[in-house]
């Protein structure tokens, strides 16, 4: 996977596609898939040996929403097809407690781990079903795409249904997270599902309430910053939490949007996200030793996570997309020029080049921090979801160039 | 701050002595105090500029600790004492819920901001509470002091008392901390109050207990290591967490049990705290770099948190303190060596030495990750307590050699 010496849309395709095809999915396919139990195993040693056999929820959403995904848009594969339905029914079979919450993680065999308290489970497992249901035609998945969306809807948004961290009396708090999940699990069952009803609104609906909260409450122009949490008016916590930047986050939500103004040919959307994208790569960019921060403070003050300078790969797979989607919306030199700077900084330093996939955890300076190749949060994911919409985008723009 | 070139004792405690009472205690006396609200602010930038107003509610016992025990032990200073009962009357008005669980952190006038499932805040209040009820005679503060150290016990070892955070059904676990802490917190009480019962035990009686328990089921002889969790029986539980050594936890237990060795003359407890110190500092030593990991894998595979390999201030403050009390014990050259290597490499790394105090996250090579001087978990307490721990056991050595 080495960086491609142009930036010429047809070679960029090809080498995502590659990278996609050859390196990343046979690597999940080789080591990830419990063919005795079912799902994915993700905690995975550089060489794809199993050091957990713990099994994350998330993942079990994510990774059958990818494979299911390239089963649909690049090639009617048995092989993908299996495997989404394999994390699917993990998911039908152990994924939820009584009520239908989901859990956070379950043993090998399904058995109940832990619980948390908020509901990104069901967000995965939300756009898996949708996915699974284009695919397959299958009327529960369908359902349960509604269903998880709804308790993903129900625990985000309704006062008082999610037990708070912080005093909610002492110091009233909301987090952008659920804006943005809720924008991109809302668009995943619109493609598949149609413009449905989830509660009182439709997947528009709901994309257009949670970018107008974002933009409304947490779009800070007087700081050219958006925060991760803000009190219920919007105001600046002026404490740790309050302060701590997480750029790739807020990257990843510039592509949400400018991904939506893109479908609806809405400008005001794609100026929005390109006025994310602007802020945070100013904020997130390391300009000494290249990559993306973890997290800034949004005065420049000490971080409170100690590990607040430490490179991750998701982080980067989000700025490769939305330097990316910016670049093919505007043209803007400017946008392929850093689009290129995290491109090469990144594939430069995650590829394991001996053993395949991306290491996940680096130093600041670029140094691997840990071997592994997965765990509880890093599976078939990000990496695979960035080569994917990179590869689709520049064949697009290979396309429609001149 | 520089470190002594010899390792003469008394050359020792006087590096001890002129950086607790010159340098480290006057950082906090004048930065860390709120002298309009009360209690300790902890959040402190490098020159000990206020970063975040929120209180730990660990931090103000810890630090009412620290202060009355200089009282207690060094000099009969007001400022030191009016310090403690900043802290102490801190805790008795905002520290408690309604049902007498505390805080992990409020507001700076004390509105609850977050409670935690454990009970470290009450460990922390118990031994404030008995070094100040022996700095003044206070009846309310002994009354506190087994108040909270009874909280402490019911939730740290009574079947259910604590909300797991893994489903105890499917994997029951038991942790080393509450046993740890629970050593030292005993300790306190019966130095200042006496050999008190609270509840079903005597102090000694639980520090029997804790001490049997440690060695029944944390130890691991097969594997020369000190776990963190087993389950019930002190199976090693294998995965991430089961399998993660923590060496600066274990050289700070490894002391405790030596103290206690030594203050019962039992050579039985200073073996088993030698043993501990020998497995854990060679698991924790960086031979690369050296300092002390902060994570190790009990096999030698990846660690999940990414920040393993990272030098925290309190581990190295324990290992100072555990190798020099070893050495003390039994006059072994290994013992001096080592706390030589561990005693220079921090006061190389950790010390900010123009404006006072030590950083408390570096990189693995030894550079600085995060620029303040404190925040909910660093205050007054790890680096004043070696430093005060030492001065006393060097200056004890000094008077008994030759």
């Amino acid at each position: 996977m080495d960086a491609p010496t142009t930036l010429n849309p047809s070679d960029l395709a090809a080498f995502y596609r590659t990278a996609l095809l050859e390196d990343v999915m046979p690597f999940w396919m080789r080591h990830g898939l419990d063919r005795e139990q079912g799902g994915f195993l993700t905690a995975l040693g550089r060489d794809g040996t199993v050091i957990d056999t713990d099994k994350s929820i998330w993942v079990q959403g994510r990774g059958a929403w990818m494979f299911a995904t390239l089963f649909n848009t690049v090639e009617a594969k048995q092989e993908w097809l299996d495997a989404a339905r394999s994390g699917i029914e993990f998911i039908r079979r152990h994924g939820a407690r009584e009520d239908g919450k989901l859990y956070f993680t379950v043993t090998r065999e399904g058995r109940p781990l832990r619980m948390r308290r908020y509901v990104f489970s069901e967000s995965f497992a939300a756009i898996a079903n949708a996915a699974y249901a284009k695919a397959t035609g299958d009327a529960r998945a369908a359902a349960d795409a509604q269903k998880f969306f709804a308790t993903y809807l129900d625990y985000s948004f309704k006062p008082g249904r999610m037990e708070p961290k912080v005093d909610p009396q002492t110091r009233p708090m909301m987090g952008i997270g659920p804006h943005m999940m809720g924008i991109a699990t809302a668009q995943e069952l619109r493609l598949h599902l149609g413009d449905i009803a989830v509660g009182e609104r439709t997947c528009s609906q709901w994309i257009d309430w949670s970018i107008a909260q974002v933009e409304r409450y947490f779009l800070k122009p007087e700081h050219e910053a958006l925060m991760e949490v803000v009190g219920p008016a919007g105001e600046v916590i002026d404490h740790f939490d309050g302060r701590t930047l997480n750029p790739g986050h807020a990257l990843e939500a510039a592509w949400f949007i400018m991904h939506e103004g893109k479908l609806r040919g809405d400008q005001k959307l794609v100026r929005l996200g390109l006025t994310i994208l602007d802020w945070m790569w100013r904020r997130g960019w390391d300009e000494e030793y290249g990559g993306i921060f973890y997290f800034r403070d949004l005065r420049g003050l000490p971080v409170q996570e100690y590990w607040h300078d430490m490179k991750f790969w998701w982080p980067h797979c989000e700025a490769i997309i939305a330097t990316q989607l910016a670049w093919s919306l505007t043209g803007d030199a400017r946008y392929a020029a850093w689009h290129r700077q995290v491109h090469d900084w990144s594939f430069a330093h995650f590829p394991d080049r001996e053993m395949g996939e991306w290491y996940g955890y680096l130093h600041r300076d670029g140094r691997v921090s840990v071997q592994s190749k997965g765990n509880m949060w890093k599976g078939p994911f990000h990496l695979p979801r960035m080569l994917w919409y990179c590869w689709r985008l520049a064949e697009e723009s290979a396309k429609g160039a001149p």
